[in-house]
């Protein structure tokens, strides 16, 4: 039985989505239901539903950014730091396999060298490099309390986006805004992602953080050239001068832009696509399906 | 009616002992019968015993020291910077005056012109001002937390001692102690603290952050000398040969020594005795009764 923590949400749902389609049972959970932020109610429920695979998807995200996690701190810290290092334990406990949904946020830019940020580096967007945003800061907290942690994956996301018309779909939040940012980054299909992520039980991919972003990055200009060109849009995006006026303008905390490197990923048999195929085919469905 | 969160800590008894010495009627709340972690409970709880003042004194510190909360991570986050947060909501909710056990650690040193570290300085021993020891790093988030929080204090503590002969009790623990590391401190009479952090209520004081220790500062070398003075031990004490040596040798994390600012308490009509005059009080009484 596979247990879903945060089933109702963005990402979640599509992980219970996946398993039901390949005819796996599982449970997803939502914490109104369960109170799984307490450990003692989480191991009780895990051991009646006979768990054999427990997925993190609960998190504390800013609803519409992570602008709204700085109003939020207490629960952003509860939702992304403490509550993994509370499954932590009780997994650990009942000698379950699992994995916690993180996020490439902890991440700036590329590494000195030039090169995507790597699994082990050192964060450089989170409290202890600062400056970040609070929500990027809680989860890298949330990779410190995992470290070490028994038969856990951390599988690290960025920028989901894929066909759907959803307001958390990257795709479709660039359509939305008024004005964009020009920015290089690492993008996760969700889809995808979901499904490799899951592969990591099915293969036994040895345990620990991976990348789980498409192969390469994009910037926002190439993104919106790939609509312009499989007919997504006809729209003439705007951009914010810089970062400065983004910030002025649109955004009050700083918001993460990095590279990483999948290397990691490809060689453990869970890689992607890259980002140019996954985006352009995600894009081209959107258009067929807006047009039929 | 007080509520005392925390009430069989260290320093939560000796909240409900001076509230019950006063003839005061005080709750004092353990974790383990009313789970206070949970708002709702919490909401309820606070209700049900018309509650006038809560007291928070509940937090994680490391057993026997802050080396403890590097292996505790989710635990200390959970107690230092998430509770309090949940404590505010509902106190804000109910329009409650309430007070945090803070902490001094959250500071290194002395202030760049010299001075003690005033109530509205950053704290720069912190996640977001590293290096510091994840101790100091959850209650600086506490804190961070708790900003603009309603009719609520923060009552800043360092290192307590008074004349008991507890493990907790800073005297206690040199005296323990094979070797000591010299630094200069704020410090803070357990006692005195308690009694000046509870007339916050009944003086009415402007709420806000205040450095809650004994005006001044000490040295470990002063401390012994102190000691020896006052009769309480004929002990030649060994010190470490600098801070280095102490880490290789006696720590996982570093410490913060620093002194404060306690003017503000001060002006407020909530000072307390200088260093000297408290720390020579409690060991003279320590002297007294071990001769007894």
């Amino acid at each position: 039985m596979y247990v879903v923590l945060g089933a109702s949400g963005y990402i979640g749902s599509k992980f219970c989505n996946d398993l039901h389609s390949s005819g796996c049972e599982v449970v997803d959970v939502s914490r109104k239901e369960i109170d799984y932020t307490n450990g003692f109610v989480l191991k009780e429920f895990l051991k009646s539903q006979n768990t054999r695979f427990l997925i993190n998807a609960a998190g504390y995200t800013g609803k519409p950014n992570v602008d709204a996690c700085e109003l939020a701190k207490a629960d952003c810290l509860m939702g992304n730091a403490v509550l993994p290092g509370i499954i932590r334990e009780v997994c650990e406990d009942l000698k379950l396999s699992w994995g916690h949904v993180s996020s490439g946020c902890i991440y700036s830019g590329r590494r000195p060298d030039g090169a995507g940020w790597k699994e082990d580096d050192v964060p450089n967007f989170s409290f202890r490099s600062p400056p970040c945003s609070f929500y990027s800061g809680t989860k890298a907290l949330g990779e410190e309390v995992l470290d070490g942690a028994e038969n856990c994956y951390i599988w690290r996301m960025r920028i989901p986006f894929n066909e759907e018309r959803s307001p958390r779909n990257y795709l479709q939040k660039l359509l939305n805004y008024d004005s964009l940012l020009e920015a290089e980054n690492s993008v996760s299909h969700l889809d995808e992602f979901v499904q490799k992520c899951l592969e990591c039980f099915d293969k036994e991919v040895e345990p620990g953080i991976f990348n789980m972003t498409n192969p390469g990055s994009t910037t926002t200009r190439q993104v919106t050239a790939w609509m312009h060109e499989q007919g997504l849009t006809n729209k003439l995006f705007k951009f914010f001068e810089d970062e400065e006026q983004f910030m002025n303008k649109a955004a009050k905390t700083p918001r993460s832009n990095c590279v990483l490197d999948t290397t990691k990923a490809q060689k453990a048999g869970i890689g992607m696509r890259t980002v140019g195929e996954a985006m352009r085919e995600s894009m081209g469905k959107m258009a067929e399906a807006s047009t039929v």
